[in-house]
């Protein structure tokens, strides 16, 4: 099977391109002598985290007890489930223990941490613990500084239902930092900020055996993570144009696109319109503030390379509208109907998420292989 | 089972609404003397499309062949394809109307017409074809007074593999109007584009039965579709907080929203986090160019009345950052770790994709049932 043969839109993953992305992030990450735990969130595949982990530990992180429970289907067991957890998802992370998966979860108060305990007691059960930190002020976590940290760390070290693992945050601010320079920077900020909260800990007399970071930018450059024993990132599998905005991979390393046809022209507007609308690449334009506004994606011929300057410039639930990105004449001839194109996604998370298989070449058009993956929760 | 025991996020559908919101349509419609073809492709659920049509002629519109296969599975045989078709979903269509389903496609210019009665030739197929005009700029479509509508109509009629069964067009552009005046004279605009092509048609001596036009803005302030034979429209069936800001609706007929579940507080910045990101949202923010921006939602009670002037500020894939619309301060002590919200969305057609069911409310938070939807192609 050829890319050409197949019903459009769908998404298209080049398995060259995502061996040499997980490639260069084991062997920095190994380099900088820290574990790696692949965030499954933006593959949500067995197949790709199996390559991801490369026969190392498999060890994951999740974002939904969803990703948790197909993963736990296919053997692996240790999971960090890394979003806030809420007294109505207890139940499930009790299940998915019972079965034998190392499901642990974090928090970043003390209320939570009391509801964790005291589910934990009533289910006669020991829940892994991590508690989130705000090393950049992006969304949840306790500040480095804050008496709540402690607080936390005893109330979950002292009862006997939860088990002190260790600190956790994410970066994710580093996604808006336009240098190389200011992601070193924030990688920095990102580490200061657990070793800091793994020395208040230990000075408190509590564990913290797990001192978790992580973001793909980050992870990136990171330099120097002394303190740290883990690294969490997930976007790097695929990279998308939003990373490459901000130069931590390139154009040319992003594996992920969908593949479009022709369906028409307006000509007096320079218009291809293709039957890949914003259901098919998602409704993320990350890389509107950023430098280079790449529209609904950046436009490539059938063997995935960038043509003719031209983006995806807007999007309907089933159409995409293809001009040129400075406005400039278009040769539509060069388009008739039929032609297939791949488009590079601003954001590979969002886009990924709305199709239900991966068809994965090796840098050409041939169809390897078919590798399914899930959605929802 | 109660809203407040389900595992969150997740989406709930208000059958009360929905029932008003459908009766309401089809009322309009009835009185202007035009047919009703539900676009199925916000909902995508058999359950909602047959509460649509409401025991009438079940004749729907698609936007994909996976809607066309899905309610074909449900008996469902009278399908508009509504969006330009390629030549590699040929195949498609005709092993579906070889099963029974009388798949009709549309196209906008000539190629393609000459490509889809080439293959219906060697198929051994009469594809039922409509002209798909362009009734305002805003996408696919020839223009009302364009030779080529002429030219389409003769290879459609003239060939024996093709049947020209009408025009159709979208006004898609009504989505902008901010006024009821403005969309009033956009279903006029809409409306005389058709009629002058069938028109045309007529006077060239080709048959053009069918006059279709559609959107859910046109079609709910249409006040005379004298000439046109049916209404396409899909939105209208949950409303949403685009819908609302351009007096299409208002935030009380919004049928459709998100289960969210508070995770924890920024108290510094007045924020709620919960756990309903964009993954749970979609990355739409359709309301951003409106007059009244709403974020990525406007935050209702369990019971699903907005409150407090929150709306969802910000969004990370599983987190959900709300606060108060005017930066205004915030009793962060009236939602504590695990209070249900929901989140009416901007787009219901997005947010919809995001999820794999509906959790079915009557106007309460007993949920009555639970159905299905699907997503991808």
């Amino acid at each position: 099977m050829d890319l050409r043969e197949l019903e459009t839109p769908c998404l298209v993953l080049d398995s060259t391109k995502l061996a040499r992305n997980l490639g260069r992030m084991r062997g920095h990450l190994s380099e900088l002598g820290v574990a790696l735990r692949p965030h499954v969130k933006t593959a949500k595949s067995i197949e790709v985290a199996q390559l991801a982990l490369a026969g190392g530990p498999a060890a994951i992180t999740v974002s939904t007890l969803k990703e948790a429970e197909q993963f736990f289907a296919h053997g692996i067991t240790d999971i960090l489930y890394a979003v806030g957890i809420t007294p109505n998802k207890l139940d499930h992370v009790a299940d998915l223990r019972r079965r034998g998966a190392d499901v642990a979860i974090i928090l970043d108060n003390v209320e939570s941490a009391q509801r964790v305990a005291a589910h934990g007691a009533a289910q006669g059960m020991r829940y892994p613990v991590l508690i989130e930190i705000d090393s950049d002020g992006h969304r949840s976590g306790v500040k480095p500084e804050s008496p709540a940290l402690i607080e936390i760390g005893r109330v979950l070290h002292e009862s006997g239902a939860t088990e002190l693992r260790g600190v956790m945050t994410h970066a994710g601010d580093s996604y808006n930092c336009d240098t190389v320079a200011k992601i070193r920077a924030m990688a920095r900020q990102e580490r200061d900020a657990v070793v800091r909260c793994a020395q208040r800990l230990a000075a408190a007399g509590l564990p913290c055996p797990v001192v978790s970071v992580g973001s793909t930018p980050t992870a990136t450059y990171a330099d120097d993570l002394t303190g740290v024993t883990e690294v969490r990132a997930g976007v790097y599998m695929f990279f998308d144009l939003v990373m490459a905005g901000i130069s931590v991979c390139t154009v040319d390393d992003i594996a992920l696109s969908v593949l479009a046809t022709v369906l028409g022209h307006q000509a007096d507007k320079g218009w291809i319109i293709t039957d890949a609308g914003w259901m098919a690449m998602s409704r993320d334009r990350g890389t509107a503030g950023q430098k280079v506004d790449q529209g609904y994606g950046v436009v490539c011929d059938v063997a995935g390379h960038p043509v003719d300057g031209l983006i995806m410039v807007a999007a309907n639930q089933e159409h995409g509208i293809i001009a040129c990105r400075d406005g400039g004449a278009l040769d539509l001839a060069r388009y008739p109907v039929g032609t297939p194109l791949r488009i590079l996604p601003n954001h590979a998370c969002a886009t990924g998420a709305q199709h239900d298989r991966y068809h994965v070449v090796a840098g050409g058009t041939a169809v390897e292989a078919v590798w399914p993956r899930f959605s929802g929760w």
